[in-house]
């Protein structure tokens, strides 16, 4: 199956709302999916980047915006009352993990943060949500140097923020471009 | 008919592309178009926002996002080989017109910067693409006003960059969010 491969971090609000969608709209394009968990600090450190909500003029349209999105979308959605903050702990014990495990572990984060206004910077509040032993492996120097790793390949390849798509060179992104990256990973196997 | 506002400065690629767009998008929906000339530049400075491409990491993926919308959408698109070049004589020639006049002019200056690579810096170019008298009213105090007036006016009212869509109080932002801000339009009628 040609592959879609979705750089994603926890605290990014954008990225959540492409998680709920990319599923489904990958399956029905017979697309895989392939979540790369990144971290979302460093590929700002590392091009310059801020985040969008950091303007005072656009935090307000940004908060609009994604109630819209969400409402159209009938997801669940809750402005965390403390944003940003750090995921290098999730992110950590996000990038331990594979296939559905992997995504099941990120989909309780995402919705822990994002609809529960869970601590997700609070090592108890992730071992809760995707367990002890995976929540533990965030603790290692494996995770820590993996999670650098993918942040690293990740900018090298183009990123500056998230969610970023990318179908083998070809990057998207954004959750508003989620479908064009879902189409271009079908075409790779036409 | 209810109305969408179209704030625009032809320095920007996402308001051309929307502006390619606009008018199909209102019309299926009964929505009537304003559009609404004003300085990008001074929306930049009044809100301390920067331009997407100014982050070096992102202007190659600007240009190939732009690239992918106007192959989808059949739009003629050429990077202007300067740019940003300033629009204030040519936002201030616009923002005199109303109604059709200001449409086909802007429709003309657009694709003059975005399909033709033409220098719509210079008021010798602006005069051949709107007419000598509508260029001639850019050196007026009054434009130079109506201009700085607009600008402000969309800054207030919580505009950040460009395209910004109005429906009454409710910004849209970017060409991503035409069918949303159309909708919105057209729900006010109903």
């Amino acid at each position: 199956m040609p592959a879609l491969e979705f750089f994603f971090d926890i605290v990014s609000p954008y990225s959540y709302l492409a998680s709920t969608r990319v599923h489904a709209l990958a399956a029905s394009a017979g697309v895989d999916v392939r979540w790369r968990p990144f971290f979302l600090g460093g590929v700002m450190k590392a091009t310059g980047n801020q985040p969008p909500a950091s303007l005072p003029a656009r935090a307000p349209y940004m908060l609009r915006d994604l109630q819209r999105w969400a409402a159209r979308g009938g997801v669940p959605f809750r402005f965390p009352s403390r944003f940003p903050v750090s995921t290098l702990s999730a992110q950590r014990a996000l990038v331990g993990l594979e296939g559905a495990a992997l995504e099941g572990a990120a989909r309780g984060l995402f919705q822990a943060y994002w609809a529960e206004d869970r601590a997700i910077d609070d090592p108890a509040v992730i071992a809760d949500v995707i367990g002890v032993d995976a929540a533990a492996e965030a603790t290692t120097a494996e995770a820590k140097a993996a999670l650098r790793t993918a942040t690293d390949e990740a900018v090298a390849r183009g990123a500056f923020g998230a969610p970023s798509f990318f179908v083998g060179d070809e990057l998207f992104f954004g959750n508003d471009r989620l479908e064009w990256a879902v189409e271009a990973a079908a075409q790779v196997r036409a």
